[in-house]
């Protein structure tokens, strides 16, 4: 329990807040189960932004901004999206404080509005009350936009990353002329999503669709990707939806086609928030700390110099110099730290905290043989290499971070994903050894409510491109044509 | 009034707000006051956005995220702030809606805050009371922090850009041991707003100081830089704020100093916002739509292929083809429209109206000749070029156009500075010939609140190296020792 991490195997979910708050990714707010970003982590997620902003622009899409609040009545037009959704919301219901003549600061109850304003959860409604605008012929679809945005939902359990009352956010949302379309673009941004997490983030994830339960409120069908975290419990990383004609409906919002005739718009929608920086932590790091991708690493390498004069230091500041220039040609981000302040023992741990994929180590004997002390924040394995040639070493080894901590995740998911043929067994593997169960479920909300209610384990999903195969239900033995994973999840 | 656009002489106003939407930047929201940024105006505030991002972190930034939500008895910690802001904002005071049993969505009464939750209007309570617990010593200083994000202040009069109940921005937040280097960064912050408004926006702007009338609530110096529209009205276009120990003492921020006494911690903040946009488009554009610096322009040329068949169509984009390979390695976007549903007349007519600075026109005798077309934005002017050099010869005039269009502003703003010596001249002028009016002023907020009274012209700003000169105060006579600028102002 050095730097104030407990261990993962005492408390995982003690082990994630120590984690969180040593290492500056983040902390509580003093307003209920809202966060502070803290520039470490926000650096992190601007990296994950980034990279994501990229991928949506590549396929197509444009940013755009729609307003913070919208109009209570909004709630009321899609009739399953207000069941989702009303009940966790912050209500603004008046614009103005006073004072009370007695120094103290108070409602003005003369600026109490006709209508109240909902603080977005989600931007369905108010983005299809303006795509009505937008849209008049096939010729103004599709219409492919996504937006940055902070979102409030009222949580009354709340979790650093995982689950706050404010979190950050893109949410797609498009117009298209057809169903084809519309489901095209659903699965083309699961797949967008698939490959960020994974060849970004390196967490390998299940592409599936949601059962009936567990959709999203107004979807007709939900994508998802779905990871395994250390600790055996799933975290959904991200959504697609297929939303139908659902909020066209909603909000009357129509396109004359090649033939002139009328319809109604289909619509997608799609997202990820900072939840990720949750996933991010659980799956890679350990009790020293953080371990960053390289990819998403805001310093990749860190250079320590161990000296006793400062001409040493002179020596050594000389040599990272020309390395850092070399780095920075290939993209490669470099720190030296050079603070007199701390020592070198000091300054190891502090990057091993903050994930720090490699570290270079250079004292006065490396400089007379021509070396450096090379350490790996994934495998925490040390090795004298040359300098010689050091820039172009250092390029491969984060790519053998990226593509190894990606692997040990890989082989940690296969490890603990365990077909189960009975009840029995899927209860006591969900507390002995937890993780995702392959099992054959008879289909029905009623069973999969049932195993919720008893385990509380939920189906993450029924996976893309699924075997099918001819079972029983664990819960009912009524047939089965497919195995569904099921989880206990964040 | 083609493009649906009314003339700038005819109606100003009407004519930022025609422009507005029909060049697709923005339009009003379903909800007061808010607005919805559409694609095309976000990919605009996006290069804003990167471009400052870029110098903030030049400057030793970093961002970091704070929350939407601020404890109502925060405001009522610093005295000027609470004034200032709590007259104008939205109060969240619910946390859950429900159904009333009538299909009516109503708010649940028994989902009551304690405390009201107020939505930011600006951020420097809730981040002074983190920043209480991240100072401690003299080592944990300077903190030098910036957030993007979205802020209300519920404002009366509303208008697209300018003065919206939501708006996007920046908030720097910076702390630091010494008053000497919070008023080092407060003056830098400016210099670096001026720079960008100045360099990428090619808006000339003036640099002052605001009187102690003008400052921000909770600040012992405001700066600012001033920028003039095309009808003689100014723009705040940016702030920076020394606040002294304001906001450490109302929030008990204290740091041990290098000889281990408390002291309380320096504190500035700064920000833009999408105002930014109001005053990019009312210094540049004219009757046929907006005009945009190429640096900030989404799309800087646009290449429209004039043909009557097939052959000649492939042979043109063949050539657009390489020419575009040769401008993206220079680092210059183009846009080859092709769309077969539009003749050329319209779609010069839509890349006026965007504001796009290059034209390209290109037909089949221009591909015998070895010439192209090009138009520029800013001066309507169109030239036959060769081909050959094309590219260099395009990076060149991009170049020309941002300076020429920054030039012709401040042609406009030094033809509209009016040194002014008699209150008569004074309003005469604000009504005729509306501009910056440097008059002498005898220093009290009386009479620049009687000023602003009787004329709507406010001080803009004391200019920072001001010229100092004897004069009389143009409304009471009393001796003055320096001019101040005046104006009517958004």
């Amino acid at each position: 329990m050095s730097k104030g991490i407990i261990s993962k195997d005492e408390d995982y979910s003690q082990w994630f807040n120590d984690l969180v708050i040593k290492a500056d990714l983040a902390e509580y707010a003093p307003v209920r189960g809202c966060m502070i970003i803290k520039p470490y982590g926000y650096s992190i997620w601007e990296k994950m932004q980034a990279a994501l902003d990229k991928m949506f622009k590549d396929t197509g899409h444009s940013n755009a901004y729609f307003p913070l609040f919208i109009p209570k009545s909004f709630f009321s037009k899609e009739a399953s999206h207000v069941d989702g959704f009303a009940k966790e919301c912050a209500v603004v219901t008046h614009y103005r404080l006073k004072n009370d003549g007695e120094g103290n600061i108070i409602v003005d109850e003369d600026a109490k509005l006709e209508e109240e304003l909902i603080v977005r959860p989600t931007s369905e409604t108010i983005i299809w009350h303006t795509y009505k605008g937008w849209i008049q012929s096939y010729r103004d679809l599709p219409i492919l936009v996504n937006q940055w945005a902070n979102v409030v939902r009222w949580e009354m359990r709340t979790r650093l990353f995982l689950r706050t009352t404010e979190f950050l956010w893109q949410e797609g949302h498009t117009a298209h002329a057809t169903a084809e379309e519309a489901i095209a673009e659903t699965e083309q941004m699961l797949d967008v999503y698939a490959d960020f997490v994974e060849n970004w983030m390196g967490v390998p994830v299940v592409k599936g669709r949601k059962t009936a339960n567990e959709r999203f409120a107004g979807a007709l069908d939900t994508y998802c990707i779905e990871a395994l975290m250390q600790d055996g419990k799933a975290l959904q990383a991200g959504t697609s939806h297929f939303l139908g004609q659902n909020f066209a409906k909603a909000f009357d919002v129509k396109f004359s086609n090649k033939e002139g005739k009328l319809e109604h718009v289909w619509a997608t929608s799609w997202g990820v928030s900072t939840r990720l920086m949750g996933a991010l932590i659980m799956t890679h790091s350990d009790d020293a700390g953080l371990v960053l991708p390289p990819k998403l690493a805001p310093i990749q390498v860190v250079a320590v110099p161990i000296y006793k004069h400062d001409e040493e230091l002179e020596n050594i500041r000389t040599y990272i110099k020309g390395l850092s220039a070399e780095l920075r040609a290939k993209g490669i981000s470099i720190k030296f730290d050079d603070r007199d302040t701390q020592r070198p023992g000091f300054k190891f741990a502090e990057y091993e905290l903050k994930g720090v994929p490699l570290r270079i180590a250079i004292g006065s004997r490396d400089m007379q043989n021509g070396t450096v002390e090379l350490a790996r924040r994934d495998t925490r394995t040390k090795e004298t290499v040359i300098q010689e040639g050091l820039a172009a070493h250092i390029e491969q080894l984060l790519e053998e971070i990226q593509t190894n901590i990606y692997q040990k995740a890989l082989n940690f998911r296969a490890e603990n994903t365990v077909e189960v043929d009975t009840y029995d067994e899927f209860k006591r593997l969900l507390d002995e050894k937890p993780g995702f169960l392959s099992a054959h479920w008879d289909g029905t909300p009623e069973t999969e409510q049932r195993i919720k209610d008893e385990t509380k384990a939920t189906i993450r999903c029924i996976p893309l491109n699924n075997k099918q195969e001819e079972g029983k239900c664990i819960l009912t033995g009524k047939p089965s044509t497919q195995r569904v994973l099921f989880a206990r999840a964040y």
